[in-house]
């Protein structure tokens, strides 16, 4: 069910970031160790800033190991922050529209997981999607529901409580469905300058995820790493499983936890859903 | 913005429907003589009926007249109804979805118009569908909401009515929000045995319709004319716009009228949207 | 490096022939349990006989788990012939073109394996090709090339011959440019009446290869087993792994040997390359 | 038979390029106005060099017109050379690697027009390709086989001479198949500083070419138009047609002739294929 990345820091190509670490996520994408499905082979998508507030968003129902045109960009895109997506699909058409990162302004948003038995439950989310943004909803997918639950929720000003009242509205409707453990998710979401990552679900057994620890204390350690040497200061990775097997270089985001990533700052909080 | 044809009578094979006539509908793709765009390119699809009284359906986002599956498939099916599209997208994504015909269990629905400003009336139509159907929206295209809608108002006890009611709230709706001229379609509509079709716009100028005249009748007429030969004495189809020059062949089907085909038989009846 | 499967028999359904059994092909589109790639995901084809002379092919770049296209032709299409196929490449562009089975006038032909450094081979093999036949290649697979020179060498009148020619001037050209081990093959190929298997590797270690035994025999040792019951006497199966676990249900076909299937009729043949 | 654009000067958006002129290569890929076909839809590529000497090269079998990923690139990219290419295709496969522009290092090829029965002479100009660049041919066109000839005579020192010697021996291998007025053609080809451009058909009768006019002077004349002002002094374009109506703006490229581009400069020189 899906392999993201969330990078941030010094402008990086986004080819050094998607194609040559050992287990990339393009490797992920055929190949995952952790993943809940081996094979993420349902499409991918890509956001990334350049000069504009809005990021490009590059998406493709293909599998990523095969789509030439991502090696064409990668190999001549720069950016300082970049989502990116691998999907296995859970049921919904595989087609552009229903690849992550959504974009909405500013703003990307990637989900893995699944809503459990999202068909029950589709109509209720909907109807609870702020009147305005309901007909921007273009795919079929839970993952761009819940982005849209949670911009209806304020995502733009707080997006903890947003995320927190979206997953509440869904454990809300699950409940009056009678559906168990209805939310599985690692979800990131940013505008342009700070990554807000979320590991969470109803269950309390969430998806791997991860993040990387401080560039400069792994520089020391690692003195004849180049890998290392390349980055900036302030480049931060969250990730569904760490890219490399560098001893101390990735840290496990704790269950029912929300990273910010602002700059170099880290902030771990608890993340728990807040009733509607 | 789209042309279709609606087939019944004796099984035909898929090449001779759709790439034999002078105009053919595959034709009609790049150079549409009567359509509201001459290039119809944003994918196509085709719903044909044979063993199972469900139809199958082949859709594709590229242009008809590249897709070389659709001449495979051509070469090898024959079936005794067979619906077509070829679609000229007014705003929505082009992927398989959003193609033409939609099918709901033994039904096809394929439409060839718009419902103008259709972002500003989504959510009140939604609302509008049943909502044990509302989950099977799989595409974002006002034609598969018109669908849904009928689908709701009893398509499959009184199509006529149904479809009527569902033109009647969508103008309903329209008119709360200040809408003009909501409605513009020729729609066709089967459930494997009868096909209805239907010619209307709020405006009254509809997009063009024709149906084929008798085939006895033209055969007399052209006794040496080797196309008609082939056409069993039952044979009917509705079109967006005629499939050759061959004069007295087609008939104009009238502003706000509902065409219903069963076997050789037709009937002709006005058609009224009803308010809900 | 792909898997498929060769079907001759009484009329099947290609949805009971593709998507039903166990490990079925698109289920090795995913996870092939015996081939040198677990993922076959660079597209597939499907090739069957109709009422013509000349076979359907369908083919597509998606893995063949996601086309949705291809469970609407396989639940509409039956054929006592069939030729399927799920690619992984191995360098060569993912595109229809590239995609088995290939087909000329009423062959059929699909490989598993390679040619090792095609790239260094290909102008001499391309140069081998028959005037005539040259301009007809298509694509810029090692496994197309292979069926034009069997095309050149004879394949209409003496398909062993052929084959064994074909594969005797790959090894010849391997030899001139100091290629080791050039031919790594399973390969059918079908006029429409009969089908001829060939399992070979110039290292003597060949990829997988199993027929299927006598269902008569079968059904009595399995006299409560539906999907044998469902089998015609004639039917038989040559594929790259077993479709299910059934015991004694399926034999390995030997190293370096041609397996012929007509009718009910089965001739196990050594194959060896012929020198040009 | 295809469009294309060729842009040197200062960086520019490839959205402003692509999308924003009135005519432009986006549009004519629906409506072309001087094509030798209205519509090219059948695929198109884009190439543009950023920091390294090998330009990126995205490349798509949708229409231009649909692509969402040519938008998001294009709203992200800038560079002071670009080529872009709409093609409709005279018989080859539509798959990326029959589109254009086509990449061989830092060089870059498009072409519009056609090889008059290319499948007659496509053996022997295969034969005639150098024979270390032969397996690199990807795809199936005239034009890429166009393209490996001209890299065969030596397109790197010389393309002048190198792309009349490669029409010299398509003119002499014509004559031997009995073949008449085999070379229809506009061709642009770069290595990154320099583009070279030229129009030439065997019939003396050659599809559209055209020129930009010198910017500064242009600015003189409209001293009110932003379009203009937001071009460089050394901005230059060569187009398969006007991208507007602007009098003055475009100068016909005449027949059998060839122009190169470098800086603010521009030569335009007698073009004449050289036999071989």
């Amino acid at each position: 069910m899906c392999r993201w990345l969330a990078y941030s820091g010094a402008p990086v190509s986004l080819e050094d970031l998607l194609f040559k670490p050992a287990n990339s996520l393009v490797m992920q994408s055929k190949h995952s160790r952790l993943g809940a499905t081996t094979v993420n082979g349902d499409g991918f998508g890509v956001g990334w800033y350049a000069d504009s507030a809005r990021p490009g968003v590059y998406r493709s129902t293909e599998p990523a190991w095969n789509d030439r045109n991502l090696r064409e960009l990668s190999a001549v895109a720069r950016s300082p922050r970049v989502f990116a997506h691998i999907r296995a699909s859970t049921g919904s058409a595989v087609q552009q529209t229903n690849c992550h990162p959504f974009r909405h302004d500013n703003w990307l948003w990637m989900h893995n997981g699944l809503l459990t038995d999202f068909v029950a439950m589709k109509r209720d989310l909907a109807m609870a999607v702020d009147t305005g943004l309901f007909p921007q909803i273009e795919g079929s997918t839970d993952s761009e529901m819940l982005f849209f639950l949670a911009l209806t929720f304020g995502l733009r000003d707080d997006p903890p409580t947003a995320v927190a009242r979206a997953v509440g509205l869904v454990e809300e409707v699950a409940r009056r469905r009678g559906i168990a453990d209805p939310v599985q998710m690692t979800v990131a979401t940013t505008d342009g300058t700070t990554t807000w990552a979320f590991r969470y679900s109803s269950a309390g057994s969430s998806r791997s995820l991860f993040h990387s620890t401080d560039v400069a204390v792994l520089r020391k350690q690692y003195p004849d790493n180049p890998d290392i040497h390349e980055l900036s200061d302030d480049a931060r990775l969250v990730v569904s499983e760490p890219l490399g097997d560098l001893k101390g270089a990735w840290r496990e985001v704790p269950e029912s936890s929300c990273v910010t990533v602002h700059g170099a700052g880290e902030e771990l909080r608890p993340f728990e859903p807040v009733a509607t």
